[in-house]
């Protein structure tokens, strides 16, 4: 096994998350990634820099993300960066011939994705998008029963991811509000992740209808980078583009139909990502909040003791009950799916596996954003491509 | 205060739970109901009738509704039989002066819903539709906070109502599975609570867009009545025409918008149903399984003890906690719904009040069943009249 | 099947819960029931008498409980009183011949518990104690798998019931606060269905350990009758003699540990019954105030699907589902394990079959409630006769 | 800032969740923790400890923990060993200087406890005891409230704290099911954890009385060490002399009084820990599977909106939020907590601050666990000391 060196993008948040999945990775899978090491940083904030490597663990840092590309010694980047920045950080980097694991939403629409995707792609390197939420036990599990028909056929797929930090009228014009660096609003934060999920233990989607709103249309103007401190002007106002709430109704290729529904302003919610799946063998209901259960429903004919089973995941015949924590109930928090999906990717990248979910998952993603985007301006069904 | 003789139409499952709820009536609202009598039962089967009727606390039986129309002692009916049923009694009740309560869903079609609405209406009746869960205690708390402004500006509503019974493939065809005498499906069935619902805690419908399907397409011929015994062929098999399940997109006139599901495919569903609601003041969670608590979040600004708070129904300053079990907890069934119903209606008849939901609430609601099942036929938005 | 007559004697809250059961079980159980009826009601309030019986559906009503007893065309009485005057009445009636259903806390102590069941036994008479909790169509479940063997061998039994009326310190000193009237405070009150449930489910006490203590010392003087209104005093205080408070520590006799906890100052807390069953066959969860849910866990061998499975109660093999809401999920309310007493206390009586909870399920049941009183006063373990 | 150097003892699992914490300890705590190294790991098998240490992210290993007590460079050692070595090593690492923090429970009785205490007091170092689920930040959140009075003045604490691995009887007797090496069963091993909580969040242990019982009398003679392989056995059989399950009554010095329960029998519960507290100003009910929500009540008037409020740990104003993941719902997990504790045992050896649990608290947490087996064995009520 070689010496794999990683460079991380991204001081903010996600950068964080990444660092420490990094370390925990190393606890928990300890042999099999002996040789990796996370060396570069790279990171705008100049007086941050070095701290921030420090908190994170890394030796480097610096401001430039093309000087890391052009670093012999990296031979694969994380990008956690907004949404906005990715498409020209990816090509740099394929073009120098390094893996990359990308954020998400992954591109700010389809044609740059798919731009992205097939350079990687023609370039023989591995490469992913970073929706970590397939890779928590429980959705692992839950796609081992799939998979084994536990389910039988699936039709119906219903989802919302709801938070509330949107409520705040005084929160700055980041990013997120603004259409040319986000993309979407709630649908690309929030929404992104449910379709992802839908496409990993449902299917692709077919067509779409969707209906979007903003609530709060005018934020004092402020910071641009996510988790880098700005000065607020609250005299200066701007416009926010994007969608605070969306709800979409959707069918999939195979015959299945369904409706999600993401919101900034919902109030009380958290993190609350909960979706039900119904098939003719049985049903799942999963909430985020309590990552470590799930409701399964399962029975072939009904008894008298029919009902949903609460199952809490870490069993020893669940996945990565090996490698996290060996005893049920203990429970992951949000850095441990994170964790699994590093391992994966770095796994791809030593045994030449097949990774997901990749740039390709990346794309089809980006590709019912679009459709749904399409839908709610000209009001009628559309189909994805 | 006089004398008021009611009839009820109908011998199966909701004519049962009326017969109940008249009783719990009486020994909830006490002397304000003591002139009511449950006079007659109008059922079809000869041989039960009055075995039925005794069951019922129904000194009276007979076959023929029409029948029951012409007695002059008799002020008000409570028709509990299928959809299709349901114009013809009405026409004929109303015709002969006697207030009608009726079973939903209220018509095949808004535009024999507008007809019955006119006509009693017209004739200075009292009316009303079995939109028995409004007169759930847990919902009338959570009008009364909407009505108060506790949620603020309401923007998203969202709902379901999950059933299993469907699931059996030996099922008998009976009426439910037939349009011409359902009108639809699980959204007639279901969908039309959840219809109900919205109206009353949010406002009217203005655009819509469905998607519906039917999973399992033939089913053993059987009774027609629910209730009612047949003899099973299971040689001879019909077609099921309506929907096993229903996803709706929807904008309410207001500006806020949701969506639901129906079905009848659940697997470990039983009477799965559901709603949320986000407002700009707060928001609420509600199943009715657990008819006895409202989750509640309502923070004007957040603190360090901000959540949703489970809210057991039935305390001191709760509707109708004075009449029903007056400690909090005790918690109520199927039936007290439909008492408080049964109570309001008669209130309405001896003191002149409007009484809700109404005929009105019927058409309205066939309206939107309307244009969801033309949505999902010419797979476009449509706008609700 | 002879015409069968009860009495009921008490207007307050029990007996209005009673009513209306009577009247739920007409409608429930139809023929089965149809020669009975509820004719005398026996309330001291001369003037509410009247509208009482009339709420209650009951044509004769009466303030002198010792007339009642010698009316020839009763046949049974309900007596629903407080605590105190449970042995004159119960002995009254059973001199006289009359079937007998009683409120709970069955006596003041055991061996006036032992005096009234021996001399209905003795007259060879039905007897009964009212502890309805039994009857929930849950419970009776939970009893049918524990008989079927399918947790095993029971080892531990935890429950509490939990409620927080007795927090409002103007709260008056009713009977239930003096242990001359109630015999005891929570423990009585709350305790009591504890211990019964116990006893059903589990086995007989054997060795006990019990805390208790008071928190509101004093209350302001006022009504003797729970649900008679009377002047309060504020000036006047009283003492409480009796435990708002009380823990228990126990084995039973088959060698199964558990502990029980009661109180009245529980703040938040409604009607929280709830407890939980370990055997070596699986486990129970279960929550009056979702009285129709049970969490059970009876995997022989774990898989990967194992967990409490939330069984939502009423279907098809569940007990008296044919009789009531014959829907799971529709759900039952305060009353309607009441009905099913009621019923099978009236069908012993026609079929000469055995009641439970009898006379003597009252006895064992004071005999603990004693045993606790013993412990809690001189701190140490008694074994129960 | 100096340069601080810890050494861990143990290879099995408490070993590796304590490397892991002390990975994600450096990601949340940065610059604060910035000097301090994981040095030397020690543990017994020699085959593995090599790698063991790579996976730990240690550099040194060895197999003597006399040794590292005998390192200069070694400021403070973490004892992640059973029960039985604790005394040994504490003592040895006290007398050499050393800070030490101690797995739980700390000592096989209180006398030895109090040894270990003065010895660590008297030499001026740190010491703490690893009573991880006190870090928990829903329970520093649920601290902070009551240290503000928001429940009052506390009269209720009752937990359980459940588990099944046990039920297995082909698992092999490790040293948790043998008193020489384990002090007590599930008492000692989850029993312990709720004593400390209870001391936490509501005071010192007055009397008390228990009850126990083993009953898997007999497993097969395996591994001595948790986590160290070994071979099984299965013809000779070895003596359980330690709890299966244990139920304890108490009364605290303040007057309020309460329940505990431990179990590894209980199907089904896989690290069930829960309690709930009950006061004069509100209530709280916590279960550590679900360690991101707290329950709260504490309206001090109830209205019509009272209810458990689902707190969601993790927003701005919550303890350590600021650490660790900063929005709220994305959850911590098992580790999370060890990280916080390690924390505060740096902070407190840097800033000379007191640090808690303490060996004192482990030393209480002796004395009750000694006064609970000696109340099981006479069956009486006994007085902690």
């Amino acid at each position: 096994m070689n010496k794999l060196n990683l460079g991380l993008i991204g001081g903010g948040f996600a950068g964080q998350v990444h660092s420490i999945a990094f370390r925990m990775m190393k606890g928990f899978f300890g042999q099999k990634v002996k040789n990796v090491s996370l060396k570069v940083l790279v990171t705008q904030n100049e007086s941050k820099g070095r701290k921030l490597a420090e908190k994170f663990g890394i030796d480097e840092w610096m401001g430039d993300w093309r000087k890391l590309m052009s670093k012999d010694n990296i031979h694969a980047v994380i990008i956690a960066t907004p949404n906005y920045k990715h498409k020209d950080m990816v090509l740099e980097a394929v073009g120098k011939g390094k893996h990359v694991l990308c954020e998400k939403p992954f591109a700010l629409n389809a044609q740059d994705a798919k731009e992205m995707y097939d350079a990687a792609e023609n370039a023989g390197l591995k490469h992913g998008v970073n929706f970590n939420y397939r890779k928590t036990p429980a959705i692992l599990l839950i796609k081992k029963w799939i998979d084994e028909g536990r389910l039988g056929k699936i039709f119906t797929f219903r989802s919302s991811y709801l938070q509330d930090w949107g409520t705040d009228k005084d929160g700055l014009l980041n990013w997120r509000f603004q259409k040319k660096y986000a993309g979407a609003g709630s649908l690309g934060d929030l929404g992104a992740h449910i379709i992802d999920m839908a496409r990993f233990l449902v299917g692709e989607f077919s067509d779409i209808a969707g209906i979007a709103s903003t609530r709060i249309n005018k934020r004092p103007v402020g910071a641009l980078d996510f988790g880098v401190s700005a000065e607020k002007n609250d005299k200066i106002m701007g416009d926010v583009d994007v969608d605070d709430i969306c709800d979409v109704l959707f069918t999939f290729k195979n015959g299945a139909q369904g409706s999600l529904s993401s919101s900034r302003l919902a109030k009380g919610r958290k993190n609350h990502f909960e979706f039900e799946i119904y098939g003719t063998g049985g049903s799942i209901y999963f909430d985020w909040e309590r990552r470590n259960e799930v409701l399964l429903y399962s029975q072939e004919k009904p008894n008298d003791q029919s009902g949903f089973s609460k199952v809490i995941v870490g069993a020893t015949d669940h996945p990565y009950s090996d490698a996290l924590w060996a005893i049920p109930g203990l429970g992951i928090g949000f850095a441990e799916p994170f964790s699994i999906q590093l391992f994966e990717f770095i796994d791809a990248i030593y045994n030449d596996k097949d990774f997901s979910p990749s740039f390709y998952d990346g794309w089809k993603n980006n590709q019912v954003l679009d459709a749904i985007n399409v839908s709610i301006k000209e009001r009628r069904f559309i189909a994805v491509l």
